[in-house]
């Protein structure tokens, strides 16, 4: 479904070519200061303008629609509406015909009967993550003291990541990349085992991120070739500091007060100017496919801040609930 | 929490050490056959054994508790529970001054402000999945015509499992391994986007198996390095099938028709027989550790059924739900 | 929190004088014929005109801003806005000191830790309802063949409503009234208990309407009133007609294919144009106070549509269930 | 489904003459004394014994299987369970040919297609109720300063109740009651509106319990005849105390301060010991039916102790809501 969050639920609305995307926050505590310029810094990181992203610029201008009250939040829903405007209109019809590969034209069609919006992917675009992080700035709010630190390090398989973009550009091509997101200063504690684990809880909401094919947290895939007697993190301080981080800052799907690590791959761009062999559904046949529209030649550069307003969702989840326990024990 | 699932609602309770593990699996269809013997072949999968697993054996006899009247399912709550019978006495009062490397034990009694059950590791203890493989049981039962294939493909980076276990257990060490999951016979539309995306669903689920330090879809980490001429899965069947498989079954979140690839990588046991160096909170200095109990080398050995029940359960939730669109919509 | 229901999800934002009023609808049917024109009906059965409503008439011209396509719903999340028109500044910086007695102002400064919207009651006004409607008009779609009748049947303890609405107003008073909403042409077997018996879940939704102070279920609170051999209803038909419906067509928690009968009590509207005696909490004095702004002199007026959408909404949840169920069994 | 609450949350299994009846509460604040023999009181208030109760004995000893290490609650999930002793056998098969009137015989049997446990009235029992009761002693320990004061105020329509049930006894007949419950010690801010106001959280609980006909707060069903001058509740203290209570100690769906009043009727027991005429679905004639088995004339002497439990449970889930956003907002 399109909500998330127990006690900080977030839900998203909108389309690509619709009217525009929005998000509805319900459980944000009251009194957080929050105006519509506290979005511009975030929406900035994850606005197309870099060598490898869309040419599809658009002002991106929030309007809070309810839950603000003289400049701080009053507890009651926040909804935020992102108008699109930048829309290009286009034949679409020929998507039933042929699916583009990697995209969710088959199935976004299969799903709905027939009856999705199949402009510019629809419910299924990437735009939709412009409503995550909305949301993602309100909740680093929440997160008072919490320290994020969220980098593309890798794509296509080099830390060049100015070369790697720039070379499949050139081939009319486009490459994925790897997204690492360390975040400082959570207490202890955070996480709702056993099925609501820190990890567990992170992982859905980015696996929600559209393109994202793997999520690690500390060793990651590396663990299941590592011996228990290097894996295993050595305390070396008395608030849990271990001298080594390959838990990524869980222990049994709890924080454990060291940094949370964790990694995200993201997979190239479908959409790419190459010539593609793929089925025409009417025809039959094998047919060459040209994918037209403006896109990104590596999705990854723009997505660390919609990983990073992912997590903050998430943890923003779990904090709260954290909160309660506390008050409930201290009373 | 420790209730998974929207429409299949499955929740965990029990300790190691404690009265036993039980399941209470909600919304479970009325009519399916099941019996007690029915759990019988997956139970034997996941107890020890083999080289390598712990010698903790323990007979492992679930009981029906509700739910099932005269071989079938009612409809109402199932609940299953299995007594722990091998329980050794044992002084777990050092755990609090010098909790164990890898282990819950720091995280989880900070949460439980103390008040939790130590012994075996309580709640955390991987005994709890027990509990996930009677419930997955009856999940691969509502999943009628799907068929899994779920494999410890690697351990210690090796395809070599037997030699990577043995040399480990020979170093009183433990190593970690990969399993591959691969679900066949799901139909196209599974998943509810834009946050109960399959992989959402099914990650979520894995990552509350303790252990779990990454999860992959079809490509997975492999798709930070490569360029989307290649990533791209050609259509080349009218049902959606594709010639290669690196969306791992999934566009948009959802089946797409495909086999689901998944895999998981599982950390080495931190239960290992080599002396370790870690603080002594009491003292406030690094000392030497060693750790005592019944442990396995390799957990990832008997984590294959459990990995299939996990995201069985998973899958069961969204069949359920797709099978309702279905139905709304008259098909 | 302001979402509602399992499968078929309802979010609420919004406040009386804020930007507007918005309702997300989660899980809706693809393929549903919906378009603006289609909210007019029930809009207008809400609208204030009678004598003994609210003054305050605004155009309530509901956009849609996602979740349709050509006239049809997608299966995307569906959201529908009606901006705020005629509202009239006013000081409410009063409200602090002397809440005004019925109203929410004391209990939402409270809860907000005094960062409410205080304007109209903000979150907690009436104008909520409006959304409530608005996803009420598509519940109905989602209930195919199924008929609701739903009417004001007493105001004041009187069946002349207009009478006593009259005597109210020129009293400079208000007054409540008794809604009853009767059901038709739903199937046996709605409702999940235990928790979610058919009445737990429209009584959820029920209260959560502003002034509802108690819902029945046929023979309600006579019920207890009464001797078996009377309230038990005999069957009649085999398709579980009775010859009498004290139960309001339920048994168990489920439809039992007997219209299903609720009624629903509002209390009088709590704005009076009658001088009250109230606290002042900055002074400490009981003092008299006058309420200005306009109102509805008997809220019950404009109820029904309100009643009906929500009934509706929880309606539409179970069935949606309901489908999954008989699909998942073959039927 | 079986499942009732967001943060402390209650899930109920089992059958009347099944293996037993059990629950599992999640979320339970670690550190709460616990031990079986806390659930006494109360089970003896839902022990039949009184005139007009069944004389179906049962010793009910409740056993803890999970959640609780050295007499606290650990905050894992609490499990416990009761075994059902005193079961008789009998044959249920004619209950498919002729359902009792006011029983779920008709409904569950549809709802599970037929493969219902029909002993007993299956999960539908009230002996479910057993669980609830257990439930609601942990929740009471949550209250921590909270009181209730739980009353059957009428039998059949009389304040004398034992009248009324000695003389319904001796008709062989049954009587319905009326139930008030009294909840003093709540603070200001209870309740999660717009949806889950604090009458709709605790209007959902009660209903799910069997025979529950009506909820009232404050005013209830009064209040559709009354006018505003009289309804509204004047301030008189800082607290927030009102003159009056027609509010039930609830404004805007959040409790004021004042107790909290609610209201509920309990139908009379289905089963009668006089003769009824009713539909034999299998020769399609209405024909006598009479319903043996052991049965309690006036079920509302016993349910004051399950009405309190259901209420507790409710309120603890919004008490611990409240303390977060209390934590929250002290950040």
């Amino acid at each position: 479904m399109n909500t998330l969050g127990r006690v900080l639920r977030v839900s998203l609305f909108g389309e690509s070519h619709g009217a525009g995307v929005g998000v509805v926050l319900d459980g944000c505590p009251a009194g957080l200061e929050l105006t519509e310029a506290d979005f511009a810094a975030d929406l900035d990181r994850r606005r197309a303008g870099a060598e490898g992203t869309t040419p599809r610029h658009e002002p991106d201008e929030p309007a809070l629609l309810s839950g603000v009250f003289q400049g701080r939040t009053t507890g009651a829903p926040l909804a935020v509406h992102v108008a699109n405007t930048n829309v290009r209109s286009a034949d679409y019809a020929h998507l039933a015909a042929t699916p583009r590969p990697g995209h969710a034209d088959f199935t976004g069609r299969a799903k709905a009967f027939g009856f999705n919006d199949p402009r510019g992917g629809g419910h299924f675009s990437g735009r939709l993550t412009l409503a995550l992080v909305l949301a993602g700035v309100v909740a680093k709010k929440v997160l008072a003291g919490v320290r994020f630190d969220t980098r593309l390090i890798e794509a296509g398989g080099s830390a060049d990541v100015e070369s790697a973009v720039r070379e499949a550009l050139a081939a009319g091509d486009s490459v994925g990349g790897l997204i690492a997101c360390r975040v400082e200063g959570l207490p202890v504690g955070l996480g709702e085992p056993f099925f609501d684990s820190v990890e567990s809880v992170v992982a859905h909401a980015l696996f929600s991120v559209p393109a994202v094919k793997a999520v690690e947290f500390g060793s990651g895939v590396a663990a299941a070739s590592m011996r228990g007697s290097r894996h295993n993190d050595p305390f070396v301080g008395p608030d849990g500091r271990t001298a080594t981080n390959h838990a990524g800052g869980v222990n049994g799907g709890l924080t454990n007060g060291n940094p949370l690590e964790v990694r995200v791959a993201v997979k190239p761009t479908s959409s790419i100017g190459q010539l593609q062999q793929t089925l025409n559904f009417d025809s039959g046949r094998i047919e060459p496919l040209t994918v037209r529209g403006r896109h990104d030649a590596c999705i990854a550069l723009r997505a660390p801040v919609v990983v990073e307003a992912t997590v903050a969702l998430a943890l923003a989840d779990l904090w709260l609930l954290r909160r309660m326990q506390e008050a409930a024990h201290g009373a």
